[in-house]
């Protein structure tokens, strides 16, 4: 049992990590637990049933899934579960992720995907998102979300010639 | 239980049923026997589940399955049963079908759709292909198949001025 | 002060009202308190740089931020607080929204915005989303939005032909 | 004569092979034989009525198209026989395969063709797609098809990070 | 026979003769005799043959063809005839004619389609473009189309506001 | 004086030549004279002024113009010719050539432009085109079409797997 | 002559003047004075050469040009005067104004043209940018630009449900 | 201070600066001072708004800004000054730039950007159109830019096989 994760980071295939693994790393930059499963909508669809049904019970407070092509992962781990769902477009081989991110974020109304850009950056960003949600309700987190956006402020120098 | 029906016609809502009529209606026009079925992914999960496990057993041969925006149910119940699916795209209010379009054809490796075009047309072929698909084991069947393609093909007039 | 509203719902102009009306009402189905203001990036930065600079401390938990083709709003204020944000693409009138979803979504590395489907069901998904953020630390309105997809499920006739 | 082959796969030029082999090895691994020749819609007409003229007759079931850009060899071989017709967008040079998809899936209403995924994937699913079709009538082959997706389930592991 | 027609316009369905109707107008006021049929790639793949390959013994010197959706027609008489083959795209209900235009236009090397745009201008271009071909060789009927182009270069008024 | 040419091949930069270099080849291999110039709408304007009014009298039949990007030469050289142009979308280093397309093909009613594919396919295929016109008019060469077409048609072997 | 007009305004037809309106309109609230004429770049190549090539000695200071389609006028203006141009893509009938959009926006290095939106906001906008261009050394109209800012700026209410 | 440099160039992230330079670059070459500056609308807001509010003041005609994804910077920056504002879009990883180029451009009216080509060529132009405003008001300067012009058409040779 994972216990003490507090978000879930789940992807459709093992070549979904590299791009994945940016929200592992800057979760724990900020001292926040995950774990990260391989959970396909379409090839393990049992253990999709299994994950979504469990995760409040064992302690999720958000999923991120990422996936790509017709990217299904996240919109079904949103429908069988009510916990926030943070959707991660994986870039595609042939249409660059159009289709990763259309079959993610145009979601029907009464199931909700918070969808975030495709590849590296997006999957970052569902960490800082996730972790943004936390700090929603925990002051120690957010001035430690805070101290890590300051610190990204502060690497941006002025001179782009240097 | 069905029965009778070889082709199952499930969809995503009632508001997909306009264009999937239009697979039902080829299919009674060959003389093949159909259900219909609306089935979310998204709203319905356990009843995706529950069809698509029990497909084979019922005598279902092929499973119609239309939706619209990020649409998973065609690739879902792929996911969940080995009898051929064939996708349908239901036209989106925003995107015109594309989105529905890719979240339907880009299946990974592993978890065929077959899928037709956006909209009406897309709905008629589906029936159509389907009957395809019994006719290759069923000879009447596709003399009747081939009929109907005369007929259509009788219908066409050289002449469009008139 | 807006004191209890939890949730702040903004939008670049008077005539997104129409489409993020679907969050109001959604949160107000769930017993979550919104406010709802009309911050345009473009022509009020001012009010902005204030709303977005005071959110955490009047008490707001998530932001969702609506807008239309190069929609810069949801981006900005998730630019200047590390609340979690959610964006709303408002269907545009020349690109039908593709050009808001993509001025939205595509945030670089370091500023994350949810981003939901363009138009009416988008904005009632950001509700909901918002909601769970919510819930997610509440287990009363995490059991009411439960019922809430309970009853959503519910009224899903099998049937397509009635 | 081909003789005792149930699938024909066929493909617009030979450089389409790369791409289509991937239909005819699933199709081998699930024991099913199948013929591969390249019949051009646009360099060899001729070829391709005789193709689809003398299917049905030389017992094949199934026919999977592969064809890029202005892909017309799926549909051309749609109009010219009743059998089921999956067809597959090879990517093209310039625009990703998404002319190939388009020119593929939307085929007016009355000549259905089933169509998979761009590239590698979709030849793969049209293999597979075939086999499902032969397995609605053959429970040897559907056994075999669920223990080939049963492997396929079992080698997704559940840690990404090995 | 046709006999005097020097230029066939062909089209897919009835549908697409409002659209093609401007080709054979802009032809009729040039004084070219134009011959136009319902030639269906899909729906009546003998009298496309039939048509392609009597094309230059008939007199014809230039076959303009009109299709929607995956409109392989204009690939597929210039499949057959190796007369100058014009297309036009005609706009289609679900993806505007894009669909159609590359259908048309992405053509393999080897087999040329000269592409007007979507939807009428394109039509009426192509029976422009058709009496040019005829014109290069023809001096009373170029001198008549340099008329025609210097009567609608006059039609342009420089006030926008009259 | 170019004199001989009957086909004039212009193009917007050098950097375009390695694609149109395909119509110069083909017209040749058919026995076709051509010339070929550098002619930029938008950096050369006057020598695009000099070459298009000058065309018919100096013997140009067709004039072929390649161009990439926001792509005018073409509708340009039409504008100020009543010849035959047909245009090729030279691949774009960002958008791949989608916009060489529209900016080609999209023209207005009254000047046509017959577009060909983006990129090497679509050069080879308009100088095939353009041969096509000259052979509606002259028996040899069409002879001599129908044996490079036929010779197209002996190279395509039957199986793929040689 | 046109005398004491600043800025020139043109269109490719009277069907773009609903369009060009808005910025002959914003440009007269600021007291700006403008000319609208009708100048094609197919249409009226001429009347092009004559109105660009005398466009800086007749006083103007910045061009703003819309057109739709293959819209060729802002960049063919830009080629032949070095004055500032700007271009409002008009809203096509089958695209949407993509097309036009990138017609003008994909410029080739050398010759620039300051591209707008689609459609009206395009067109008002295409007039601020011109009078912002005049402001930069007209202290006077910059403070009446200021204003027009500010007043918008205060029209815009803070609550949407009024 | 700044002082003496009449145009601004910005961009989003030190990774824009190989494109911006271009801007920079053709600037210097037409004895224009600018000055180059990393300010980032997501990661630097408040040097944003400095940056904007003094921009005027400091001597600036005229800013370009160059970002890529949800390309927000150059819509901000207009939003905060009258001065006429260039936007370039950088190329993006996974859309290629129409992202960027669709979040710059399709501005609401009311604070408008001319927007320039995606990438180099882009970045190039915007410097020639900055450069092209102060020569509206500066003799010798338009003097420059037209030499410089009449030098790129001068490097324009005619024969392609050079």
């Amino acid at each position: 049992m994972a216990g003490s994760a507090k978000i879930g980071i789940i992807m459709g295939s093992q070549s979904d990590w590299p791009t994945m693994k940016h929200a592992a790393d800057v979760l724990a930059e900020l001292g926040v637990e995950s774990e990260a499963k391989i959970v396909s909508a379409h090839r393990t669809p049992r253990r999709l049933y299994d994950y979504a049904g469990t995760a409040r019970e064992r302690g999720l407070k958000v999923i991120i899934a990422g996936a790509g092509g017709a990217a299904h992962l996240p919109g079904m781990v949103a429908a069988m579960t009510s916990l926030p769902v943070f959707g991660v477009p994986v870039k595609s081989s042939s249409l660059s992720g159009l289709d990763s991110l259309l079959s993610i974020v145009q979601m029907p109304g009464g199931i909700p995907v918070g969808t975030l850009a495709i590849g590296d950056a997006g999957a970052k960003n569902a960490g800082l998102l996730a972790a943004a949600v936390l700090a929603a309700f925990d002051g120690d987190l957010a001035a430690r979300l805070d101290d890590w956006r300051a610190a990204q402020t502060a690497k941006i120098d002025e001179d782009p010639t240097d």
